[in-house]
């Protein structure tokens, strides 16, 4: 094993082993669980490598970056959704299948830093920054940076393909039927959000006063893979399908989406983890800059179109950006949809027949990020 | 759908059903099954896509990929394996587990393509190329290429998904106990791949007289989910499992590999699909390279290192490099592995008992470029 991986490998291990122990089973614990499931599932694979002689670098990156955060939102959202839909006894097969999940967000997360080209996410290097820095040694950047980018390709490549094998051990026992339900609704949220980043990618660098097109946008990116695909699948396994639950998971979604969206153009590094310019380079295609677009004054528009999207943004020119979005009042009117997406959200989730704890827990998941 | 795409997803439609007309059960018809089966899943897919509104350029790029030639050379050899096995019965479900494979390996060569950035393969311009095309109106031409070279990484995450659907709807009715080898297999496949690519990569551009590296590359890369892993795999699916087959299938690969790369410098484009610059231009680490600079004398060493790998090698310094590979006497010494490779496979498919029309076919599949 490289020398430079193996301080850090050791602290996946040494996370893995104290969470075990803790052996915590309430919900609060799950968290923990799925990310000791993860750990384990890693370390394994780690160790099968080494035994092959194959090169352990992607495999650690994606330890590393499990390990670096996260809110492990869509697995707790599986276990809540089969809870609602009445899902009792161990947890398991819950907490193997969520690793799936969280597995399949980190797949998406490094393709998507390839295409998107940031810095930093977790308030660390991205895997394409880590892994370009990692083959740096006698290449120029420029040819590091390929190397970095190819290997993150592959990294989210093997995400992909270890979330699959997570599932497949997780599903090995299921109902033929149950089964089939849960791989359908696997297969819509996987081709859900490849389309989804891919209207992303076709609107990037091409802002426009199309408010209609974003939400499209942000359904299909965000909203079906973060909380209503893996709610569904969690009913699915308690043997259930709860058509309601998409009235309370899309608000959510398309809510936690905006936010992020504020949170890139107006939040602190130290917030997001990801630096403050990224986004505004960027130049996506979201509901702020087709409202800022909509009602701004010829000026306004001038200046919106000239920054917005421009590589080179520096500090000074981000905050220009960043005054004449707040003087558009596009900044509050994405508060006002935000809240009232929250409201829908949780308006939809009193009209479900709930156990209470369920129904507290799914409104403490909604709070994050919707206030 | 837009209409630069209709007609060529006419022509795909098409070809599905003139084939699926044909109605042919003998092996040389499979590759048309095939062919047809994988033509109708993309067609069932771009047609849902369309009902959702979900922008179809991708499924149409894949779909146009597919269609644009391949040897089919995995399913053919799944089959062959199941066949080996003394698997018997209709190939329904063989075809469709044949093209689960064909769409794992679109997989591979997009993501590879973009990891190489060659301009064309089997004939045409490579999907990320097709699709930076697409996206050019209103863009620079550098903006262009990097929305080209995301949206085939999203192809190649797509195609990926699809193999894995493919694989569920095959695996479904299986045995438990024959689906776990199965999927235990194709997870070898994935895994080795991905491993196989990165150690091409971390090779890339760093050429040395290593002649014992090159083969663990070619090994991962390609010989292992080229010819071992379809045949295993179609040998699990008939029950058992046939440990000699790799004793013909990872020399067999290694020679397809082997002179895959002799093509990738001498052969001509008509032939190959691929520009003739294209690999000089790469510098991967090769077995060719290798032994070539293993036997330069130190002005030969100077004008291969100066040349190989250069990305602004022109046609004159392909030429004089050629000259100076074929000088080392390289070229010749690959030949002789290749040869020799392709008589240890052939006498290893000797020493397995098999039907006799088994191993001709067998024999048949490893003339393919081993001559």
């Amino acid at each position: 094993m490289p020398s430079g991986w193996a301080v850090r490998y050791d602290r996946v291990d040494a996370g893995r082993r104290s969470v075990a122990e803790a052996g915590e089973t309430d919900l609060s614990a799950v968290t923990h669980q799925i990310s000791a499931a993860l750990a384990a599932f890693v370390d394994d694979r780690v160790q099968s490598a080494v035994a092959r002689s194959f090169p352990v670098d992607v495999p650690l990156a994606l330890g590393e970056f499990l390990n670096a955060g996260g809110k492990r939102l869509r697995p707790l959202l599986r276990v809540l959704g089969w809870r609602a839909a009445g899902g009792t006894g161990p947890m398991t097969s819950a907490i193997r299948f969520g690793a799936a999940l969280e597995m399949f967000h980190v797949f998406c997360l490094i393709h998507d830093d390839v295409m998107d080209d940031p810095d930093t996410r977790r308030g660390r290097p991205t895997v394409h920054r880590a892994l370009a820095k990692r083959h740096r040694n006698g290449r120029t950047a420029q040819a590091a940076e390929r190397v970095g980018v190819s290997a993150a390709i592959l990294a989210g490549d093997l995400a992909l393909v270890w979330s699959d094998e997570l599932l497949n051990a997780s599903e090995a026992q299921l109902e033929p039927e149950v089964r089939t339900r849960v791989l359908r609704l696997v297969g819509l949220m996987r081709t859900e959000v490849l389309f989804g980043q891919y209207m992303d990618l076709e609107a990037t660098g091409r802002p426009s006063a199309d408010a209609d097109r974003a939400p499209a946008i942000v359904r299909y990116k965000t909203a079906t893979y973060t909380c209503e695909r893996p709610l569904q699948i969690g009913a699915a396994l308690a043997g259930a399908f709860l058509d309601r639950l998409s009235a309370f998971a899309l608000p959510l979604g398309e809510a936690f989406q905006l936010r992020d969206d504020l949170l890139g153009v107006f939040g602190q590094q130290a917030e997001t983890g990801k630096s403050v310019l990224d986004d505004l380079r960027e130049g996506k295609h979201t509901l702020l800059i087709a409202l800022a677009l909509n009602a701004a004054d010829p000026h306004q528009e001038r200046l919106i179109r000239g920054l917005y999207g421009n590589p080179r943004l520096d500090e000074r020119a981000a905050g220009t950006l960043r005054e004449v979005l707040r003087a558009t009042g596009a900044d509050r009117a994405v508060e006002d949809v935000i809240s009232s997406r929250h409201a829908q959200s949780l308006a939809a989730l009193d009209a479900m027949p709930l156990d209470a704890d369920v129904r507290a827990e799914l409104a403490e998941q909604a709070a994050w990020r919707s206030g």
